[in-house]
C-alpha cells in the first residue's frame, strides 16, 4: 500500500502542477482578451503555443502512463467514484485519449483552427460562405481523423462530444433534444400567434455604463460571486477564466442604450464563476476539484441568469434599486410588471446568442443536428448554408436573408468546436432539473429571493454540485441529485409556467 | 561555418524561447501587482515559482554550455560588440555565472528573500530593527556565499554590482560616486544656507485623479511611450515592465491632493517603457535586443523625468496645458515660474523616494557605502542602525528619528538586491552625459521641447542607445556615444545650471 501510496501522491503532484500551468495559460487568455496593447497579438500568441507545447508533453508524459497503469489495480481505484477513484479514473480517460492522438494531428487541428478563425472572421464580413468553406472542409476532416483515433464506440460523434460532456451519448442527447423540441415548437407558436408584444423598448433606453457597471458588480456579489477571489473585467466576446483557486474571472461587455446584453451576461458569467469559486481548494488540478462538465457548467450560469435573474422574485429585490439606479430609464410609465415581461420577451430570432430562453434551445437544435450530419457523413460542408435555412425554416419558422446571419454567425466550427454546442442546451435542461430538486428541498425559494436572498440556494449548489466536483459523469450526477432519471420535462414546465402567464395564454 | 551557424541558430531559438517564457513570467508579475483578487497570492506563488524553476532549468541546461563552448572558437565570436559576438560573448557570461550557483544556494536565497521582504514589512511597521536583524544576516551571509561561489577579481562586491551593472568595478564607481557626493554636499549646503524656500505648497492642491490621468497619458504620450505596444496601470510600487517585444506596461499611483508624485512617475516609468519599446525586436530575448545595463535604464527614466520633465522648456509647452488641467489648483496665483521652483524643490530628507534630484544622490552614495562595507566585513548587519545615522549625519546634516525612517526604508536589502543601489546615480551620471552629448549633435533641444517637440531626443536615443542593445558594457558604450571616460562633471554641471538661478546663488 505504501507504495501505491507513493505512487498516487506523484501522480497527484504531476496534475497539480500541469493546473498550475494551466493557470498560467488561463491568464496569457485572460491578458489577451481583456488588457494586451494592439501591436501584442503576435507575441502572445507564440507565448500561448509554447506553453501548449509543455502542457501537452506534460499530459503526455509517460510516467502518466505508467502511473496509471499501476493504481488502476490499486484498492484506491475499487470505488470509481471517490475522490481517489475518479482522480484515477479521470486522469486516466483523458490520458487515454490525449495518447491516442498523435502529436502531428494535434498540431495540424491547432493550426487549422487558427487559420479557421481568421477565414471565418473575413467570410462572414463579407458574407460569403465559399470563402470559408475549404478551410471548414480541412477542419471536419481533420476533427473526423482525431474522432477515429480517440475512437468510439456508437457513432463518431461520440468521441467530439466527450471533449465537453465526458461519457455521454449522441443517441441519448439526441433524444432528450428532439423531445424539447418538440414541447418548445407549439408553445413558440402559440405566443408569435397570440400578437402581444413585451415592452422591450424600455430595456433600449439610457443606461449610463458606470451606473450597469455598479448595479452588475452588486447582483453578482449578493448572489455569491466572490470578488475577494475574482475580478470582472469588460471585453469584446464574455467569458468566465479560472486561474488559481481564489481566482475565476469574469468578463462583460456594456452597451449604453441596452440594459440585457451586461446585467444578464454578467448574472450568466457570474454563475460559472460562483461554480469554480465552489470547486474543493485542496482537489483544485484534479478531477474531484474540477467542474463536472461542460453541461453541469452551462446549468450554473442558466440557472442564475435565467432561472433565478429573470424571475419575478428576483425582481421584487431587485427592481426598486434598478429604478433608483437607473432613473432616466425606469420612471413611472415602467414598473416591475412592464420590466418583468420586458425581460422575458420571447419571439423566433436569427441569431443565437440573442435568443430568448426558449427559442435558444431551438437554435442549439439545429447546430446539433447538422454537426451529427456533418461527422456520419450524411451532410457536406458544400451543402451547409442550405441545410442551415431548412431547418430555421422547420425550427423557428424563419429564414436568414443572408449566410453573415445564419451558418456563419458562430465561431465555434471555425475553432473545430465540434460537440460543444448541445452543452447549452444540456446546461437549461440540468439547470431546471436542479432548481426544481432545490425548491423541493428547500421549500419554495421565491420569499427568499424577493428579500435579496440566495445563499439557501447557493449553499444547496455548493453541496449538491460543487463539492462533488468530476467524480461521475454529469448525468450521473444530476441523476444522483434529483432522484430520477435524465430529462427535459422539469425546463419545459418551467417554462410554461413562466411564459403562459406573462403572454396570458390559457 | 554551417556547422558553428546552425550551433548558433540552435542557441538563439534556445534563448529566444526561454525569453517567451520570462515574458509569461513578467505577466504573472505584473498582474500580481495590478490587478490580482486578494485572496489569490499564494497560489501565484506557486505558479511563478514553479516558472521559475522551469527557467533556472533552461538557463543552466547544459547544452547552452555546449553551444556556447563551440560557438567561442567560432568566427562569428571574434568581434565581441557585434550582434552576434555580443550575443554568443553574453550569454556566455551569464550561464557562466548561473552554473557557478548551486541549485540548492538558488532556492536558500530565493526562500530566504521571500522570508526577508515578509520580515522586513513587520519589522518596518513595528519600528524595530532587531526583529529584522537575523533575516538580514541570513540574507547577507548566504550573498556572500553566493559572490564568493561566482567569483571576483578585486573584491566580493564586484560579483553582487555585476548582476545589475554588467563589468562595473567597485573601485571605480565608488570613486565616481566620491567626486560626485564632493560636488554635489556644497551645494546642497548653498541651498540650505540661502534660506529660499520653494512654493512647493502648490503640488499640494486638489489635483483630481481623471485629470491626472489624461494629463500624464498625454505626457508619456508625446514624449513617445507607445500605447499601441504598452499600458499603464495603478499600483502601490509603480514600476515598468516587459511582456514581450510590442508589450511594454508601466504603472503609476495617484494621489488626489499631490501632483508630482504620479506625473513624474508617469514620465519616469515612460522613460524605462521608451528604452524597453526601442530595443530592437528581431533581437529580443539576445543581447543586442535587451537593455545595456540597469544604470543605463535608469538613465533613461531619469533623463526624461528630470532633465526633460523637470526643465523650463518642457513645461514652456505643458504648463498652459496643465493650468487648463488643474483650473482649481494652478489659478492665477501661480504661473509657470513659480510651478518650475516648486517642482524643483531642494532640500535634505530622510526618506530617498520623496528625495530631489540633487540630494537623492547622496541617499544612495550612503547606502552604497554601507554595502561596500557589509560585504568586506567591516560592518556588521547589527551596527547598521548607527551606521545609517551616522552617514545621514554626514552628507545630509540630519538624523532619523525613527529606524522605519532610516535604515528599514528600503525594500533592496530583505530582497537579497545587494549592488542594485548604485545604478540609480550611475542612472544620473549616465544621463547627464547623455543628455549634454544629444544637446551637442542635435543644437540647443530647448527650443523643440518649447514646442511640444521631442522626436529630436527620441530618435537620437533610439539610435544611440535603445538600438545599441547589450553589446557592449554600459560605460563603454556612453564613453563611445559621448567622446569622453566616464564622469559626473556633466550631472554637476547641469544640476549648477539649472538651480543656481532658481535659488538666486551667486
Amino acid at each position: 500500500m505504501s507504495g501505491n501510496h507513493s505512487t498516487y501522491d506523484l501522480l497527484c503532484k504531476h496534475q497539480k502542477d500541469t493546473a498550475l500551468l494551466e493557470g498560467v495559460n488561463a491568464l496569457l487568455g485572460w491578458d489577451e482578451r481583456t488588457m494586451l496593447p494592439s501591436a501584442a497579438g503576435p507575441y502572445r500568441a507564440d507565448q500561448i503555443g509554447l506553453l501548449a507545447g509543455i502542457l501537452h508533453q506534460r499530459r503526455t508524459d509517460s510516467r502518466v502512463g505508467d502511473w496509471l497503469g499501476e493504481l488502476s489495480q490499486s484498492d484506491a481505484a475499487k470505488d470509481p467514484f471517490s475522490d481517489a477513484g475518479s482522480t484515477i479514473a479521470q486522469v486516466k480517460r483523458s490520458y487515454d485519449k490525449q495518447v491516442k492522438i498523435p502529436q502531428d494531428l494535434v498540431e495540424a487541428l491547432t493550426k487549422a483552427a487558427v487559420v479557421g478563425q481568421q477565414v471565418w472572421v473575413k467570410s462572414r464580413e463579407a458574407d460569403d460562405f465559399s470563402m470559408f468553406a475549404p478551410q471548414l472542409e480541412e477542419i471536419v476532416r481533420l476533427s473526423k481523423e482525431k474522432a477515429d483515433a480517440v475512437g468510439y464506440e456508437d457513432c463518431r460523434y461520440d468521441a467530439l462530444l466527450d471533449d465537453y460532456e465526458p461519457q455521454a451519448r449522441t443517441a441519448q442527447v439526441a433524444e432528450v433534444l428532439r423531445n424539447l423540441g418538440e414541447e418548445l415548437g407549439p408553445l413558440v407558436r402559440e405566443i408569435v400567434d397570440c400578437g402581444r408584444q413585451a415592452p422591450k423598448e424600455i430595456l433600449h433606453r439610457d443606461y449610463p455604463i458606470a451606473a450597469q457597471q455598479e448595479f452588475g458588480r452588486l447582483a453578482a456579489s449578493k448572489i455569491g460571486f466572490d470578488f475577494d477571489a475574482g475580478r470582472i473585467d469588460e471585453t469584446h466576446h464574455p467569458f468566465c477564466t479560472t486561474l488559481g483557486p481564489s481566482d475565476c474571472r469574469i468578463t462583460t461587455r456594456y452597451q449604453p442604450d441596452f440594459f440585457s446584453s451586461a446585467f444578464f451576461g454578467t448574472l450568466h458569467e457570474a454563475g460559472h464563476g460562483i461554480y469554480e469559486q465552489g470547486l474543493r481548494d485542496e482537489w483544485f488540478g484534479l478531477p474531484p476539484g474540477e467542474a463536472a462538465s461542460m453541461g453541469i457548467h452551462e446549468s450554473q450560469s442558466r440557472m442564475w441568469e435565467n432561472m433565478v435573474g429573470r424571475g419575478f422574485p428576483f425582481w421584487q429585490h431587485f427592481y426598486p434599486l434598478a429604478a433608483k439606479q437607473f432613473p432616466e430609464a425606469l420612471g413611472d410609465d415602467v414598473g416591475l410588471e412592464q420590466f418583468l415581461w420586458a425581460i422575458n420577451d420571447v419571439r423566433p430570432s436569427l441569431i443565437r446568442v440573442e435568443a430568448d430562453e426558449v427559442t435558444y434551445n431551438l437554435h442549439i437544435i439545429i447546430r446539433f443536428e447538422l454537426e451529427q450530419q456533418l461527422f456520419d457523413d450524411s451532410l457536406k460542408v458544400a451543402d451547409l448554408p442550405a441545410a442551415w435555412r431548412e431547418k430555421y425554416k422547420h425550427y423557428l419558422g424563419i429564414e436568414p436573408e443572408s449566410d453573415a446571419n445564419g451558418v456563419l454567425q458562430d465561431i465555434h466550427w471555425s475553432a473545430a468546436l465540434f460537440g460543444y454546442f448541445a452543452t447549452y442546451s444540456l446546461g437549461n435542461i440540468y439547470a431546471a432539473e436542479l432548481f426544481e430538486k432545490a425548491n423541493a428541498d428547500l421549500g419554495d425559494l421565491a420569499p427568499q429571493f424577493a428579500k435579496g436572498e440566495f445563499d439557501g440556494l447557493f449553499q444547496w449548489l455548493r453541496t449538491n454540485v460543487h463539492h462533488r466536483g468530476r467524480c461521475m459523469p454529469a448525468e450521473k450526477l444530476v441523476e444522483e441529485v434529483c432522484g430520477h432519471p435524465f430529462s427535459s420535462v422539469p425546463l419545459v414546465t418551467y417554462l410554461q409556467e413562466k411564459l403562459r402567464p406573462l403572454y396570458q395564454l390559457s
